[in-house]
């Protein structure tokens, strides 16, 4: 499984399509994107922070984990780090696979994986909520 | 939630990404891809065929239905038809959402309904084997 891992503080542009083989069927493609409200809140964005090199592990290990119980041909992965406004995305994962149930079990596990067990941190800016300073 | 159904004879392009909503927080695309192999023998491409408007009466009434289970901002949803070589995309969809669970069940039970339920017809064509006529 071809695995590319990739952080920037740069908006992310979203690679042109690639294929590494001819029995590529399924390619699914994953933005998230800073919504406005958090908690009820309206945010103006976040900042995202991580301790890169335990994240690029933790990532490749999980992946090679993960691509043993579902076969896909390629996983891209770009985080955006720094300050995200809302609208824009802090992430972009595409996963190739032969069938649709290995790249879409594959998605969801690594995404869930990301969020619970991969030091990426999001800040919310403390928001002036009532023109006190 | 938005819904916008297409059919094309010509090859899909992917649309632009659009939001619909500040509170969009995932955005996720499916590319169904035509795949070389078909039950071990190697194909040229696939040739698809609908029944036009019950595939759009089928495609609105699943996703009315599963709109309802799984809350989600918009689906596109572009399907080719005629012929589709090996390598070449005969399905794009686009399902937005705030959280990307929602997204993730839509876009997997929206494509077993697709091959199960909707009047959309894959033939291969008889690859001559042996070279006999």
């Amino acid at each position: 499984m071809i695995i590319r891992i990739h952080f920037t503080e740069e908006a992310i542009v979203r690679p042109a399509m690639e294929f590494f083989s001819r029995e590529t069927g399924a390619s699914l493609e994953f933005l998230g994107v800073v919504r406005e409200l958090e908690n009820g809140s309206p945010l103006s964005g976040l900042h995202y922070e991580a301790y890169l090199p335990m994240a690029t592990r933790r990532l490749e290990a999980h992946l090679a984990d993960l691509g043993q119980l579902h076969r896909c041909d390629s996983v891209d992965f770009i985080h955006r780090l720094g300050w995200v406004p809302v609208g824009e995305a802090s992430l972009w994962i595409r996963v190739q696979s032969a069938h649709r149930a290995e790249g879409l079990a594959l998605m969801a596990k690594l995404i869930d994986l990301l969020k619970q067990d991969v030091p990426i941190w999001k800040l919310s800016p403390i928001e002036d909520q009532n023109g006190e300073s």
